[in-house]
């Protein structure tokens, strides 16, 4: 079995100033890095600047599909938007397709209220599943996301959210594994 | 009882070259000027030039604002890209809050396949709701969306969709001037 | 305009051993009973007694179905299984169909976890809509719903939940006096 | 490598009389008993007689549950039934939890519409996630289901569907075979 460590890049979905989802993403990166085995990036959509004139394929930005082709999971870092995900990201993942088959995902969802954007996952949910990738079953949930961290972007409660993503990667590293191993040995 | 007409903008949902459903939205367009009692407005989000580097109010368009403001309903022309609705859709349309509070929305979904984008529909409901729009129960659903119109933009089977539309607008006009009346005459 | 009270039944939507909802759906009948102008109805599907063996329109109950002819607007007070709606619910509600047709509907999801039920919810949003309902923009959100009562079904912090559901109630009595209005003075 | 035969059995998801599914679970049944390394079985929901008054856990089949502790793999074939899943399936789904973490499934859809009931699919997959499935990401879609069958039940255009649903297998049995290999090979 293919020993080469997993590649696993946190995806900070969305471009909004004053964002709070930019401490989770960076919270959840460092809890990534420590895990043995798994080899990460972090990803800002902020900085692909993906134009807002065309979409889909037609505006492929190649380092992006390259990190995207060589993952074998995602970490997407997403708030909510009236119960939706953030225009920007669906706009940048729209830009891959063959890139994300058969890859795993997990979801942090971040919102300012206190249904920690579970309604925001709900709503990526058929999106991840078209574009071939497998949605784990935990989740990371950031509820009251502007709170949640110091001014330094440490965050408070730091034993029960290490503890939960702890979990939630346990998830997404397995099934970054098992499909690995799919694509690579099961032919279809 | 208010006799004004109705003011109901027809809203092109996508920026994409090539774009199928710049078609739809101008046919949709012609029925809705047809309609006796009703005012009307072509809105392509290509044009309104939002910013990709922020999000949400920050980045309001006057003009699109005001005339979110004064609509009594809105069509929607938005194609389904990944089950989903296009990123760029949502980043104009999360510009806007209580301009939209308590009017009706009519969706025409707008797909490449045979499913007359039902899942993009789905999708964008709990959005629909979460911005204060009323969802109407009746879609236009136009499948295989390339092959519908002519070199001309004219449609092949007229006929059919006139009748469609005219169901689906029915129930908006229906449900824009329901909602009119209760806001300038029942109190919360 | 029409000054007979709205009809406005409270649902409980669950037939389970031991739910917690229905201590919400009491609370919830409580304060709607409260209202001015509204009366009110307490549902327990459990009494409904459907049969299992058919669905749809063939098993309609013939009492169910009168009360949601008569019925102005409707609370259901729903929990979360496994993300979606109870399945028995369902069995109930697709046994009407022209009964519910521009109506007002408001759900109180009802969740052992932290994330008030917000995922049935959203789940239920595409049902509620075929129906020919109009789904409001407020919910009742009762996580931990098994600690939020006490062993009479008294709720712990009563000037809260007390306050939330007046926010909802305003808002559901308002859409179902406006479209009662639609349905008695505006024709199709 | 595991080379036991997978077992993938076809759920028929609906108690309805007249539901044209039957003829599209037999259908599917046929095309996946073909299958090599594949095992199945033929479940009819209405055979299970679940109790109406209780829900969950509780109310366990130990047949049904032990035939999904053994699956790798399930069909779900499902009408919708006002866009949503019928209530019995969910309430039948609900009895089981860790039986199906770590398998695959497939849905088919079917409709009387013609929109090959996608819109049931969009709202049962988080039920699936939840439930531990991973939804692949081809699914049948049996449209305009009652005309689609002669009257012993045999399909009009065997070709098409046959096509059709082997790519769908292909990708049930791939995933089945993967996360088999994962459920027993790969620790959490």
């Amino acid at each position: 079995m293919n020993t080469r460590p997993l590649f696993i890049p946190v995806i900070l979905g969305t471009v909004r100033q004053g964002r709070a989802s930019e401490n989770v993403a960076k919270f959840v990166f460092e809890q990534v890095k420590k895990r043995e085995g798994v080899e990460t990036e972090f990803v800002d959509i902020r900085e692909l600047k993906f134009p807002g004139h065309d979409a889909g394929e037609q505006i492929k930005d190649t380092s992006f599909s390259q990190l995207c082709e060589r993952a074998d999971g995602l970490v997407l870092v997403v708030p909510e938007y009236n119960h939706g995900y953030p225009g920007m990201l669906k706009h940048v993942l729209d830009s891959n397709l063959k890139e994300y088959i058969h890859k795993a995902v997990g979801i942090c969802g971040v919102s300012a209220g206190g249904f920690g954007a579970t309604r925001m996952i709900e709503n990526l949910l058929p999106v991840m599943r078209e574009l071939g990738l497998v949605t784990i079953f935990w989740d990371g949930n950031f509820s009251g996301a502007q709170k949640l961290f110091d001014e330094n972007g440490a965050i408070h409660d730091e034993e029960t959210y290490v503890k939960r993503i702890d979990k939630f990667l346990g998830e997404l590293v397995w099934m970054s594994k098992v499909l690995r191993y799919g694509r690579e040995n099961i032919s279809l």
